[in-house]
């Protein structure tokens, strides 16, 4: 579709209509963008591989009698809260609804009792998954093109692509072994500012990192913390896989959020069902000159949802919903088996790793103490050409570590997912690797 | 949130964070998103008001038994689809999804039947409703700052917030009394072009417009298409309620497309299940130079969407799914009571309007021939504040016409909408409005 001005008016002549991608928004061109498409395409390519690439939710324990069950648990629900009003419970279920959700107050409920998390449910916006939650918080802080986020480097590639939509520039913060680097967080803002620039937020999952399986420890969280009130920076904290981990584990973020520096972003396509699509965002900072019934960054929030997606599925959330009346709001308890599978695979690919590896110093991994995801070292760089190719020959599939920097940089590092496996599936897996590996460090 | 440099880091002394509102995205303090939130907000505050302002569909048929009922009818077509593989349907139902979703097939046969629209599957995106497929598309149209749409105005105010949301101005193309100008579209669009602006598309709904209720005749229909295409302009058709009309009324553009120029945004939300939030874009425009494997505009859509919503529900979309097959792929036969419903409420409207205000010249309505609204002309600017006043003391409400220029400008028209009213409450309705438009006329 050409910018240029009126040619001669022969519309019955004229071919269809053709556009060129490099007149589209920038996005849909930029490595992030390529990097989804290029991940889908090579496992539909070869369907018979083993993927260590997906980051699903085990699906052993779906059930789509699921779906009626728990939808039948909130509409009761929901009839016993509107004193059997039939018409008001037609309404909230299958009319346009809340723009801030429905469940809010079961949310919220849950994140007292799984994360000991105070949350008004007035701060709360239930979303189209944990990826619309970060966009409508980026889209709310990107005001103009001095305004940046950062972000813990190498990062899940959803902060890169939500970013690029609302045209904000990610700098990337360093991680170390422990995770980020909280010295580099401070360089890195005062640089931005140096330069004009407006860090509004830096990105972080202290519990389990993707890709790196990273847990951040109590003293660093506070540090971040301080860091953070100290220079006016928001944090935005993703915990799609801390649920999974050890209770006695250190607080969120937000468990420890005195100041209202931290906004949760919450997801429950791990631990609720992926199919209904739904997250939400805690935002329960004040914000000035906001009119009237808005005094909530989740109000702007809500504002900016009301010309997005209107408002989140009340049926999607009534699954959610019931799945939550079904376990007393624990997720953790309704977890209970995937928990248990999640540790497992871990352990197995930890054990398996040190069996096929041990004698090969140049092949070198992290040991994360849960999560879906470990990072693997091998000596040599391994990209998108190296993948295909392994896919081809030793139908197994990882994920090149350069999706998560957002770039086409080779580095000599790739990401190993074990959630969705069977243990057979993860040995075959882990020979298939390591057969790569060695023919590859043979120079093969 | 200031944009200033370290202050002494004294965090445990700090008050909670604070943002200013004119720190966030300008889409938060305009007057698209105010408007919004100023309408739901004055019917929050009186409940007892008859709305003659919300563009709801009517609920009287809606029952919670049918969404366990779709989802049940659509399962089963699935386990056929997959030849019983049982483990597949439940990937295919719970799990993360394709991004383009998965009823496609289902969405492109209702529209062979149901509009006479030829659509290739693979040309549909399946959405968070309308509002997300209208955003996707502004999204990939908008690539720079001299990108702009044209929508006839007034609009449909979620077209102002999709567009401020990609920081896309809109440039207005007036309407007359039977529908967009063409003349001013192509003088619209030449102004744009000598002023160094591009023009990507002109939004329009076709059929019983929001808020004139007016629908385009053929001649119309086929004139912006030619103008389309001479001019190298996208059309963005939107069509929540062509299907409650006279069969043999014109066809839609994107049933005369012959040079892909449109752009089809459809919507489940009056012809499914508001709850389900799904809707899609048939977006079958070819794009040079992108990469093999997605030769379509809609595959640059879904790209996005990755990005933003990752996929729509796959159990919205399986309750959708359903209820397609369960009415043999046709909105219009599972849609018949309502069909019944919107007629026989807009001619009471109609005949109601012409008993209350025939001997008040001043007083002017069109006369729509389906839809859910039409315009009330008025001898006096009728605003918020008169809204407001109109609520609390004559307990009706309307929407002032000023939401649909995304203005501030008062004027003397205001929409009325009647879809979601029983006939009793029309008319008392009726009674109030003409009680407070008396009241207004005579200086009171």
């Amino acid at each position: 579709m050409g910018c240029g001005y009126l040619l001669p008016a022969r519309p019955r002549e004229r071919e269809i209509m053709k556009l060129e991608l490099t007149g589209l928004h920038e996005a849909l061109t930029a490595p992030v963008s390529e990097s989804m498409n290029f991940l889908n395409e090579i496992a539909h390519r070869f369907p018979d591989a083993i993927s260590l690439a997906a980051g699903r939710p085990f699906e052993g324990f779906f059930d789509p009698a699921d779906v009626p069950r728990y939808f039948e648990i909130y509409r009761r629900h929901l009839t016993d809260r509107l004193d059997g009003d039939e018409a008001a419970v037609r309404r909230t279920l299958l009319q346009y609804g809340r723009t801030k959700g429905i469940i809010h107050e079961l949310i919220a409920e849950h994140l007292r009792v799984d994360e000991g998390i105070t949350a008004d449910p007035d701060a709360l916006v239930v979303t189209v998954g944990c990826q619309e939650a970060l966009w409508l918080t980026l889209r709310a802080l990107r005001r103009d093109e001095r305004d940046v986020l950062l972000a813990v480097t190498p990062s899940y590639v959803g902060v890169h692509g939500a970013a690029m939509m609302v045209d904000m520039p990610v700098l990337p913060v360093r991680e170390a072994a422990d995770g980020i680097d909280p010295d580099d967080l401070v360089a890195v803002v005062r640089r931005a500012r140096a330069a004009g620039r407006n860090p509004r937020a830096c990105y972080v999952i202290p519990d389990f990192a993707n890709p790196s399986g990273v847990r951040l420890d109590r003293a660093k969280r506070e540090r971040l913390l301080d860091i953070a009130a100290a220079e006016d920076l928001l944090l935005l904290e993703d915990n799609p896989y801390g649920l999974f981990g050890d209770p006695a584990g250190p607080p969120t973020l937000k468990a420890l959020d005195r100041h209202g520096q931290v906004v949760y972003l919450g997801s429950f396509a791990k631990t609720g069902l992926p199919g209904a699509r739904v997250g939400y965002v805690l935002a329960d900072q004040q914000v000035t000159g906001a009119p009237a019934g808005q005094p909530l960054l989740a109000d702007q929030l809500a504002k900016l949802k009301s010309m997005l997606t209107v408002n989140t599925s009340p049926i999607a959330q009534a699954v959610i919903g019931g799945k939550l009346l079904a376990h007393g709001h624990s997720l953790r308890a309704a977890n209970a088996r995937e928990t248990e599978t999640y540790r497992g695979n871990l352990a197995q690919v930890l054990a398996g790793l040190e069996r096929r590896f041990a004698d090969l110093p140049s092949v070198r991994w992290n040991v994360p103490e849960g999560g879906f995801f470990l990072l693997l070292t091998v000596p040599f760089p391994a990209g998108d050409d190296l993948l295909a190719h392994c896919a081809a020959v030793h139908r197994v599939l990882w994920t090149p570590i350069h999706h998560f920097y957002a770039d086409a940089t080779q580095r000599n590092v790739l990401r190993l997912s074990f959630s969705h496996l069977l243990p057979a599936e993860i040995e075959d897996g882990l020979d298939r690797l390591a057969e790569f590996i060695r023919a590859q460090s043979a120079g093969n």
